[in-house]
C-alpha cells in the first residue's frame, strides 16, 4: 500500500486507484484541472477534472476504434472533421488514411494539445502534418457557424461534464449532420453503457432521429472501467457493417482489424434491450 | 470517501474499490479465505482470497459466455462435466439446454456451494436439478481417474492461485482430453489477455498440442477489471464458429445471443498476436 496513488471515482459505489511514480505537470486551465501522471500499470496519463483520459499502454484501443470503423466504411474519406481529440491521437490514426486532404480539428482547451505534445509525444505526433487545420474554439460554435461539408465527423468528447457537456446534446448533433456532406458520416465516443447508461442510450435516440442510419459498436479500453465503451455512428448513406476492400490496408495497428470492424456491432443483449 | 470499502489488489499498480453495505459473512475454509459482501454497486459478491470471483448484477455475462458458445456449438450435448463453478452459475446455464442428460459437477471447496446457496440464490439456483451429481473433491485427481466420456467440459476455475494452480497445467489438460468423448469439446476460463497474459498464451499454448481445434473468444466483465477476459476451447471435431441452428433458442439470457456467438471469436489485433 506503499507510494503514491491516483483516486478515480467512477460512481457512489465504485473506484479505482492507479499507482503512480510522479505527478509530471498539473495546472487549472480556462476549462479544467489537468494535470500528467506517469503511471506504474499504463505509463504516462493525461487526467482531466479527475477523469484519465487517455494513457500510453492503452490508447490505441479507444483511437483506433473511434477513427478507422468510419474510415474504412466512407469511400473516400477526404475531408474529415474532428472535434475534441485534443491529445492527438484520434487525429493521428485519421491522418494514417491516405485518401484525407483535409482534417479540420476544433478542440477547446489549447493547453490540453500542448501539454500532450510536451509529455504524450508518441500519442499527440500528428500536428505537424500540413493538412491539419487546428481551431482552438467551442466546437458547439464551429458546427453551428460552419458552412463546410465533411466526409467523415469524429466526436473525440470528454465526459459529459465541464466543457463537453453540450456536445451530448441533440441540437449539437443536429449542426453535424448539417456539416456533413451527403453521404457523410459521424462518430461519437458515447460513454459506458453500464455506468452512463442515459447518456449512452441519449446519444442513440437523439442520432436516430436525425441520421437515415444510426449504429453502435463496443471495444473494451482497460482504463475506461466498467467493461464496455460504446460509439455510435449517424449516417447519411453507408451502413458501416460494409467495410470497404479495394482499400490500402493501414499496417501496424494493434486492435482494429476487419474481424474487429464486423465483430463490434454485434452487441450483446443487454445493450441492444437498452437501444430497444 | 466515507463508508466502507473492499479493496481488490490487482497488479501493483492497479486496484480497485467496492464500496459495500455489509460483510454478509466470512469465513476461512479449507482451502481459501471466503467472504459474501453486500456491495453498493453490483449487489451481493463472492470473494476468495480477497478477490472478486461472482457478483449478482454482473454475473450473467461470465456464466452465460463460459456455458452457451460451446452447448451451441456441439450437435447433441447430453453429458456435461463441470470443474469448479461452486457459485452454480455455468450449472444454471447448462441445465436450461433440454439435450442436457446428466451433469457431472466437481468442486473442491463445499463451503463455496453452501455459502452461495444460502446468499447467492439466484446464481446457486440449480443445484436441486435431479440431472446433477455433484462430487466435492479434487478436479484434477477426478479428471485423472475418470472413466467417463463427457460431451461438454467447462473448467470454470478461479484465478491460478491457492487451489486452482493445478487447473492451468498441461498434464491437467491433457487428462480433460481424455474424459471427452471422441466429438467432444471443453471451454476453459483463461484469464485476462492483459493483467494475465502469461497465463492467457499457456493455456492455448498447452491446448493447441492437445487438441485438433483450438479457439479463443473475449467477452467483458466489469467485476473482472482490466478490459477483456478470455475463454478457450479446444475441440476434437465440431468448430465453435458454426451455431447449431436447428435446437430451441433459450430465451431470457441477457447477454448471449447469435451475434455475440460469431463476434466473441474476433480478436483484437493485439490479442492474436499474444497468440502468434
Amino acid at each position: 500500500m506503499s507510494g503514491y496513488w491516483m483516486n478515480e471515482i467512477n460512481t457512489d459505489g465504485y473506484r479505482v486507484q492507479w499507482k503512480i511514480n510522479n505527478i509530471l505537470h498539473t495546472e487549472t486551465t480556462d476549462y479544467q484541472q489537468l494535470s500528467i501522471v506517469d503511471t506504474v500499470e499504463w505509463g504516462k496519463a493525461l487526467v482531466l477534472d479527475g477523469a484519465l483520459q487517455v494513457s500510453e499502454k492503452d490508447e490505441f484501443i479507444y483511437n483506433e476504434m473511434i477513427t478507422h470503423i468510419v474510415m474504412h466504411s466512407h469511400p473516400q474519406p477526404e475531408k474529415i472533421l474532428i472535434i475534441g481529440g485534443g491529445d492527438g491521437g484520434a487525429l493521428r490514426e485519421v491522418v494514417k488514411h491516405k485518401d484525407v486532404k483535409a482534417v479540420d480539428m476544433v478542440e477547446i482547451d489549447g493547453r490540453v494539445i500542448e501539454n500532450c505534445k510536451k509529455y504524450l509525444p508518441s500519442i499527440a505526433c500528428a500536428f505537424d502534418d500540413p493538412r491539419l487545420n487546428l481551431y482552438l474554439e467551442d466546437g458547439i460554435k464551429f458546427v453551428a457557424n460552419s458552412k463546410e461539408k465533411y466526409d467523415v465527423v469524429i466526436i473525440d468528447s470528454s465526459d459529459p461534464v465541464g466543457p463537453a457537456v453540450q456536445l451530448y446534446s441533440k441540437g449539437f448533433y443536429e449542426n453535424v449532420f448539417k456539416v456533413l456532406a451527403s453521404d457523410g458520416m459521424m462518430v461519437a465516443q458515447s460513454e459506458s453503457p453500464i455506468f452512463y447508461q442515459d447518456i449512452f442510450v441519449s446519444v442513440f435516440d437523439s442520432l436516430s432521429t436525425i441520421f437515415a442510419q444510426t449504429y453502435v459498436y463496443l471495444a473494451t479500453v482497460p482504463t475506461y472501467v466498467s467493461g464496455p465503451w460504446s460509439f455510435t455512428i449517424g449516417s447519411k448513406k453507408y451502413s458501416p457493417l460494409k467495410i470497404i476492400d479495394d482499400r490500402e490496408t493501414i499496417n501496424g495497428l494493434k486492435y482494429y482489424n476487419a474481424g474487429i470492424h464486423k465483430g463490434a456491432f454485434n452487441l450483446p443483449q443487454y445493450v441492444k434491450e437498452l437501444l430497444g
